[in-house]
């Protein structure tokens, strides 16, 4: 990871939310929640600097779609192959869906510049 | 805090959202995401084994909605006054609502005995 600061603003997490479930807002919002907590917990281990500017650039995070499970899976493979810390939200299914309802992919945070290519496409949330 | 075990399936965060403003489903969506990682680091420094307890019970969370900044204030008070965790989201203000807009309360994590009395009655968004 090179050290010029002007990559620090540049860090962005990515929420990739399966469009064709039907989940309430609130739903969404916890689910999208639960992924930005693991991705968290993934940088603590893996890279604490990187985590801190993020933090420091105020944790930039968007929040897109998609339209199956499919492509939710083939991002987050692509998203492996790049080193990009790729984490899965499964529902519970106490409420809105089947359990184990795979819901969320949540990438990062990484550098735009590497995760624009994966996720630059999709439309937002 | 008791160590009673049946305590820790009780422990909850939860995420009130203001309801008058419009926003999308993303970008509430982000916003509630950035409150469960300052809670999560609230937590981290006050707290650690109730955090543990909290993320091996699956972090449950749920997002409630109130009408005004004015009643989300009052609840961001009476949690204080309780000794719970809260935090609050301003928004960057770069797309959907002014620059400072505080869009986000979040509580927790608290045990559902602690946090019911406050949040309890409030409508899930």
């Amino acid at each position: 990871m090179p050290g010029n600061p002007s990559n620090s603003a540049g860090l962005k997490a990515v929420f990739v939310v399966r469009g064709e479930i039907r989940l309430t807002a609130g739903k969404v919002a916890v689910q999208v929640a639960h992924a930005a907590v693991m991705l968290y917990q993934v940088a603590e281990r893996r890279d604490r600097p990187l985590l801190q500017r993020w933090l420091d650039a105020g944790q930039k995070k968007i929040a897109v779609t998609v339209a199956t499970l499919e492509e939710m899976e083939q991002l987050q493979r692509r998203a492996r192959a790049a080193g990009i810390p790729a984490v899965v939200v499964e529902d519970a299914g106490l409420t809105e869906v089947p359990p184990g309802t795979k819901t969320v992919l949540g990438l990062g945070p990484a550098l735009a510049s590497e995760i624009d290519p994966i996720t630059g496409g999709l439309p937002l949330l």
